[in-house]
């Protein structure tokens, strides 16, 4: 049973026109965190320009940073402001999420909103609302109606994040064709270019940031780029078609958000940015149902059959039924068969791609296909790959949408394949062009694809997607995406995803949301003679280690029939979570994390390492003190090695009786892992 | 006597359609440099993208690279492609400047053009020109008219810089509110974020690099960003109203620039842009002369006078013809008087902006003053300050030009000054908006701005304006600019120039173009009791170190009165030149230049150094060996040094008879300098 704990204290300060220019650096309002160890300071420098900066325990860590955004159509919102009034409220309160990594959420911190005018421009208006959690901050501009601007045009964000303390930052580079499909850099914080968020940092005195952006809705996505030194300014995904963001009337800008945390398990485990989404909008989602899919999928990667028609079509009835049959066997909910529509002959990427979102191939029989699912106890997972042809996607959606309705599917993995970063848009006047899809213009379409599928009670998961801000909460439709790259790399990537890739993902793209990775390729091999980087055991930790509500078994058939040890775990693993613990993190090095299963006593732990073998103790104290619980071990044997054909697939299947006041050794090979589930005993 | 050699050697080759897909990193081309010491290469990669590499005496410069441009209307020109023809040309001649460093330039360089097509796009056609120096190189884009792009709307640039060898870099920040107008960064070349160019390297061999863009036309100005290691990319300056480059038919773009020598003094005197500029189309223009001019300006910089109305207006009818009176008597051909138009009152920065560029001040009176001018042989430089609204400027300028032409002015300094970085343009349709003034529409505003200016036999020094690329061999009436952090700092800048920032821009913004830095500055005093980072014979020095055919001499009266001893050199110094010798090189420590008057048979050194007192040793080999000279020396004294309010000024002036088989000590102290003038003994 879950209380709802809220308390509001409302505290108005004197609302008197603070004269803010004269003085270097005036200080115009400060609030802290609840533990009152974040600081965050707004001041006014000599000219009315406003920045912040943000200290901890009396140290900085954000030096002071610049605001404002620049207009296309009127004169900056950067200089020259006062203080018209401020505003400290705190918030205490838990939400509970429909699904998740956790199903109850604390949401504790202390708001201050800042009213500002421009005397110069006609006493125009905005406003700064901050909120300090004990584990970071966010920040965001808000305009409101108002005749000194009936519409704004923003060419450039100025917002700026200098950090102060030297700092090792792991990132992915921004503005690049494959969007966020980027293997992780390292580097020290000065040699950052222009990055993509989430962006990890360490400090010198191991602080742990990462520097993201919370409710990105009609908006330009964030990429943060280097100015000087450690400081990063927002640059905002540009436009084909005008300014970064064209706005009318009031608006809100998206939360520029930084954790704050003293170690990288307090990192991910915070929840600062689903905190500063709005709350669920759809009401009851409970036909949306976590679960685990397979499908027609791997094997076009693995070039033994083709999306396109012809002899290797691999979409055709009889094999999607045989999915069905191996789903249904053994108790996956759903089934992904990629390439049943027409489109996928020719060019289907870029300006070319016609695909037909309601015309299935001749030898794939979709309604029969769906028939035999449903009788079987089993959903088929909709596709809609677009090519990037946003303009034709939108023009066919709702059919698309309706057609999916009726057969009785629940999820859709849609796509968004370019070469480029740009998808087609339709123009206004007629015809198209190329934008990026990280653009105002893609992000819209995105949210918009998310809140038509609720109408028909469709979830989305979608990839080559822009980057989750947190919108699961208001959209619990919304269920997971791609965004990063995945395990498909693995098959065909020159070069595939390095060892320590999925380490790296933990503490960078996990903080923003799930990930749609597809683990579990067990046979360790993608196509041409690549071998994947990563020993069995850590194929199956990493349905712990990465989360996602609705996560994939994707390996052929043929291979979970070969390797028999290691299926157990990929069955009994859950995609929904009462709670989540990070019990060892080291960004780019370790991970293992601690989940309870949502709709059982039952816990698991999935604990990954990158080129390292590792020997790590695992406390067992997450678990209930008063139950004892048989651990199902799926581990690296002794000998097992990522960088060896054979003891690669050296797995270990074994069982102890354990509490919560063992511990458990972790031998985790080089590029390898452990998954253990723990089954509550009976009382 | 000048010869024009001019020698054509044409080589066709094969033109056939090559496969240029399916193998990775095929070489489709290579072109040498004339002494065959630098190899230009273009390859494909496997699915047909294009990438050029820069190799010298067969060591990388430039790693395997990329090219292409990304479209919003169309398929990015970016792979896919098949070489279709390519054709090699020799050329050496050398031309003349009307005005300049030098008064010949040679032009020695090998050219490739290739001819590519996309068989995918309905073999859509695009060509790559390189065209290899023995000191550079130049590459650009050029698409013909053709039914498969009728338009292209460029949204992106995707050529990149991935510089070989570690390096250094000396690099300004872009996309920022003062557009050009910082300090020098020295980072190593992976720490750059977003820079403009001139980007300035030295590898950790010795070799010189300088990347930059010759010929910005009807284009958006190029910065470049950092996206991994030493990896840059192109990246175009944003549009508010578009694509960041919108082009009908054919077209070529600006060439994107990399100098490439074995030392600081090779990489000044290469001619690299200006090679690759169109030649002059103005025809003559006798009727510009280089000079110098004093004015009333830096009296307001000081804070003595303003620009704006009231009782201390600086732009009076008396203070001009003071200022007349003095340039008269001392040969200065030109005198600038700031503030004289209706619109310096209230807000004239930004949207506000209301200049008059028709309507003198009431204490001003133009008409006299012009002709008082005229009768002391003394030419009125124009000023059309623009605030940033050149929507207004653009209405007022034909009559403005039409009424400077009247009235005898030769010279304009026009100023585009914003705290954004974007100007005001007027919208398609009617209104404004802000744009980036490096935007295409801002580079398109600047170039016409000259070229109507020619039409009324009108020169033009730009004042923040954008970057130069060498347009002043195609229109020589586009004789200076700023574009950099001038002067005016040391008046009230926080902080001023620091103390190596003038040999910084010797080897970073010295090598696109002449600069109006408006050196001379003796009494080394800003506003409000800031002493230059410079001592009296560093402010001598820069008139030979700063090249620019119109330098200023801008201290008040009455200080140039006061040091009598520092003025002779500024009176003497002439202001164009026969030939340009870098003596002693090195970036960001010191630099000793050696110019040639074109008008008589002196020569001038200037040298200048950082915060580090120097001893050098000046070879006078570039003197006539069948000359006497008398050399009149400013040089510091041997006490001399920038930290110190009285040291400071420890100038000596002395005299030696030298030949060109003597050396001369050059005795530099602690931001110092020395000046020599080199007058020819009669034979």
């Amino acid at each position: 049973m879950q209380r709802l704990m809220t308390r509001f204290l409302l505290t108005l300060a004197a609302s008197l026109l603070l004269a803010a220019v004269a003085h270097a650096d005036d200080v115009l309002a400060t609030v802290t965190s609840p533990d009152r160890q974040l600081t965050v300071t707004l001041q006014a420098t000599g000219d009315g320009r406003l920045a912040y900066r943000v200290d901890r325990a009396g140290k900085p860590v954000v030096n002071a940073s610049r605001l404002g955004l620049l207009l296309a159509n009127a004169h900056q919102l950067d200089g020259g402001f006062k203080l018209v009034s401020q505003q400290t409220t705190d918030r205490d309160d838990t939400w509970e999420q429909p699904w998740g990594e956790s199903r109850f959420v604390r949401d504790q911190h202390r708001e201050l909103l800042v009213q500002l005018a421009q005397p110069g421009q006609g006493d125009r208006r905005m406003a700064l609302r901050f909120r300090v959690f004990n584990d970071g901050i966010g920040l965001r501009y808000e305009l409101p109606e108002q005749p000194q601007l009936p519409a704004a045009r923003i060419s450039d964000e100025l917002t700026e994040f200098d950090i102060a303390e030297p700092a090792t930052a792991w990132w992915i580079p921004a503005g690049e064709a494959l969007v966020l499909e980027y293997v992780t850099q390292r580097t020290p914080l000065a040699e950052v270019g222009l990055a993509n968020t989430p962006l990890t940092m360490r400090t010198r005195s191991g602080l742990h940031l990462a520097l993201h952006e919370a409710a990105l809705v009609d908006y330009a996505s964030m990429w943060v780029r280097k100015v000087s030194g450690q400081k990063l300014r927002a640059q905002l995904a540009p436009s084909a078609i005008g300014a970064a963001v064209e706005k009318r009337g009031a608006f809100t800008t998206p939360w520029r958000t930084l954790r704050i945390t003293p170690s990288a398990a307090a990192l991910y485990e915070s929840h600062l940015e689903l905190n500063l989404n709005e709350p669920n909008q759809l009401g009851d989602v409970s036909w949306f149902k976590p679960g685990k899919f397979v499908g027609v999928w791997w094997e076009m990667h693995l070039e033994r059959s083709t999306w396109h028609s012809g002899a290797k079509h691999g979409a055709t009835t009889a094999n999607a039924k045989r999915h069905i049959d191996f789903a249904a066997q053994h108790g996956f909910s759903g089934v992904l068969v990629e390439g049943w529509n027409v489109g996928w002959d020719g060019n289907w990427v870029g300006s070319q791609s016609a695909f037909d979102y309601l015309k299935p191939m001749p030898d794939f029989d979709l309604d029969n296909v769906a028939a035999y699912a449903t009788a079987q106890g089993v959903k088929l997972v909709g596709h809609h790959e677009t090519g990037g042809n946003v303009a034709r996607y939108e023009q066919q959606m709702a059919a698309a949408y309706a057609l999916y309705a009726q057969l009785g599917v629940e999820v859709i993995k849609s796509g968004y394949v370019t070469d480029t970063g740009t998808a087609q848009f339709a123009s206004a006047g007629g015809g198209t062009h190329f934008g990026f899809t990280e653009s105002q213009e893609g992000v819209r379409h995105m949210l918009k694809a998310v809140q038509d599928a609720a109408k028909h009670r469709l979830a989305i998961d979608t990839h080559e997607p822009v980057k989750d801000t947190g919108l699961r909460r208001t959209y619990p439709n919304w269920v997971s995406r791609e965004g990063a790259r995945g395990q498909e790399f693995n098959a065909w990537g020159d070069p595939i995803n390095p060892v320590g890739h999925e380490v790296d993902l933990v503490f960078t793209r996990m903080l923003s949301g799930p990930m749609d990775y597809t683990p579990g390729i067990v046979s360790l091999d993608g196509a041409r003679g690549r071998q994947l980087n990563s020993t069995q055991a850590k194929q199956l930790a990493l349905y712990v280690a990465l989360y996602s509500p609705v996560a994939m078994v994707p390996d052929l058939i043929e291979h979970y029939e070969r390797w028999p040890k290691a299926f157990p775990f990929i069955k009994d693993v859950p995609t929904d979570w009462e709670t989540t613990k990070v019990i060892h993190g080291e960004v780019g090095e370790l991970a293992t994390l601690a989940r309870k299963d949502r709709r059982s006593d039952d816990w698991y732990v999935g604990a990954i390492t990158n080129g390292s073998a590792r020997r790590l103790t695992l406390p067992l104290t997450f678990l209930d003190p008063t139950r004892r619980y048989r651990a199902e071990i799926s581990r690296d044997g002794d000998r097992a090695d990522y960088r060896d054909a054979k003891r690669r697939f050296d797995l270990v299947v074994e069982q102890r009786t354990v509490r919560s006041t063992d511990t458990l050794p972790l031998k985790l090979a080089a590029g390898g892992g452990q998954a253990i589930r723990f089954v509550a005993l009976p009382k």
